[in-house]
């Protein structure tokens, strides 16, 4: 249960099915949603109850992140059952090491010519080890992964999807996130952006730099809006936003714009690329200063949206030269939850395979 | 001359005397005004030669930044004069060497505890390598510097300056930089952050996050805008905005606000705040990676203003467990003018103490 979304976790079998094998099932809710959540839980329960029959003590919430603890008292109230509260980095780590050594199609690469390419499971279980979490949230946690269980948070960033949400949400008409990408989608984002070729008129090639180089995230609004104030005096763009909601796609404009206004879709690609390349330049240099060969990226944030994964990868290819690489995952927003959810069940409960994964939105 | 502003720094003596001494001045102008920047050259030219009587090709303009390119003709044709271009790295390292190692009340550290703590120039002018500069302007580059002119960019963030201008006047009624600071002055960030205590409803003790520490940037805005989008239909801030224009500051606003709207006080103070650390963090990672025990901070974001300054010094604080400091400079926009002027001069043209400084804006 994390700051802006609650991940659900939960393993069914078929009915009348005498297979050892099952169903992991993948739910989320926003946080401020609990009681949708809470009341979904309570529905499982009597299900369960009246399939396998009421056995006391038998049935239990594993739950962890913030909300463990802020809705601990709700939840127990609610539901009846004990609810065990483990600590987040811990099941994010259990959650990852699962997905990592025994789900063959969990992990990937993208790039833009490939983008799911699937990595095996390691035959080698410990050959995985250190790796860096790179946990996307409304914030950012970085985690040092050393061996099975052994962690640490080396660092964070408090630019994440709740900036990224909470700034668009601000700026643009769009209300959701599903819109924002959308948005971002068909942006322009040199139209916000000052690039290295706004300053210089071309590449600054003494070190590197293209021209196409993003130089200032937004570093182009401030001059242009001021200008446009100069010119007149209808500088509040109320007109414009108004405009906004009759489109298509909420809070996109294909309207023309006057000067010192800029469209959503520039805004939303703009600062999705600002958050994103800053999550991977900070994550390069953490992996760095520890000397982690691998880096994964969890959490809600990216969403498996191509745009995010496409500059994630990019920033850590930069950075590095070529030499590290961005690995993703298809459940990435249920690594705590997963995590969680094994730390009740006896190891080796499930085997490579034996079950399908199925996810479904509660949002 | 750079993507948001022009600097301009001339030497003048006072008539009649025949102290070796003198005056350097400091002037800055918009960059879309390069026009006023230019006339101020030419009036000085003209009195240069009134003065001194006119020597053909005595007097020049040294020019660095992406302006010195992208301006070169202009400059060269009002003027009449050469213009030499000079790289934009190597003048930010001469002038900063110049100030570390020559001018005594320029390098200064800053706590709340005591503001300005002024650090005495070296007596072993080559003890002060290696350092890292990180030069804030509308982006943000990093330099290691190894010794004398032996430098090398190793990084550096789009979001900077510009970033922060460029939303906060998006998303305040304020026109200008002052403005925008002195309504982060007023504000509270943690009406639009999402705070650890939020998320908790305390501290994440285990790994050592204090409840006030910042989880997500922005992160309490998506979801109190959304809730209040759901309460009623009038989510646009029009008439907000329209107030905010009647205040004191401009772009501040001391009315009650309702839900779903935030105050520009509060929205100045975390966007401060989360670009103050963002680049205090990835300063740190930087000087950790190669090894430097010296972070200095230049560039015309940082402007002399408190906040800023602490934020900086904090993150430093905070990210290296309190091992390194931020050092900052009272003429910390000026670097790259005061390096490209200094290439003009023949080394010892100044003593040390023999000259005053005066700022004066052109602005």
């Amino acid at each position: 249960i994390g700051g802006s979304l609650a991940k659900l976790v939960y393993f069914s079998r078929e009915a009348n099915s005498s297979s050892i094998g099952g169903r992991l099932n993948f739910l989320k809710f926003e946080t401020d949603k609990i009681d949708t959540c809470i009341g979904f839980m309570r529905k499982l329960k009597a299900d369960h109850q009246q399939l396998n029959g009421s056995r006391p003590g038998e049935l239990c919430v594993m739950a962890t992140g913030g909300g463990a603890f802020k809705y601990y008292d709700r939840i127990t109230e609610t539901l009846g059952v004990e609810v065990i509260r483990e600590d987040e980095m811990e099941c994010l780590i259990i959650g990852l090491d699962f997905f990592i050594t025994e789900i063959p199609t969990e992990v990937f690469t993208y790039s833009e010519d490939s983008p799911m390419e699937f990595v095996p499971c390691p035959t080698q279980p410990a050959s995985i080890y250190p790796y860096l979490l790179v946990n996307i949230g409304s914030g950012v946690s970085m985690i040092k992964v050393s061996g099975p269980r052994q962690f640490e948070r080396i660092g964070g960033t408090s630019l994440g999807g709740g900036t990224l949400w909470g700034l668009l949400s601000l700026l643009t008409g769009a209300r959701n996130f599903d819109d924002m990408l959308k948005l971002a989608e068909k942006g322009d984002n040199s139209t916000v952006d000052l690039l290295v070729g706004d300053i210089y008129g071309t590449a600054y090639n003494k070190i590197g730099l293209k021209s196409t180089h993003i130089a200032s995230s937004f570093g182009k609004v401030y001059k242009m809006k001021r200008a446009a104030e100069s010119d007149a005096e209808d500088g509040c763009n109320g007109d414009y936003k108004r405009h906004e909601e009759e489109e298509h796609v909420e809070g996109s404009s294909e309207l023309p714009h006057g000067p010192g206004t800029f469209r959503p879709e520039d805004i939303s690609r703009s600062l999705l690329y600002a958050v994103s390349n800053n999550i991977g330049q900070i994550a390069y240099l953490h992996a760095e200063k520890h000397n982690l060969p691998h880096i994964y990226f969890g959490g809600s944030f990216i969403g498996g949206h191509s745009q995010t994964m496409n500059t994630l990868s990019y920033a850590i290819r930069f950075w590095s030269k070529g030499s590290k690489q961005a690995y993703f995952l298809r459940h990435e927003g249920y690594l705590g939850a997963v995590g969680a959810f094994l730390k009740r069940q006896p190891m080796n409960w499930g085997r490579r395979n034996s079950f399908e994964t199925q996810v479904r939105s509660g949002v």
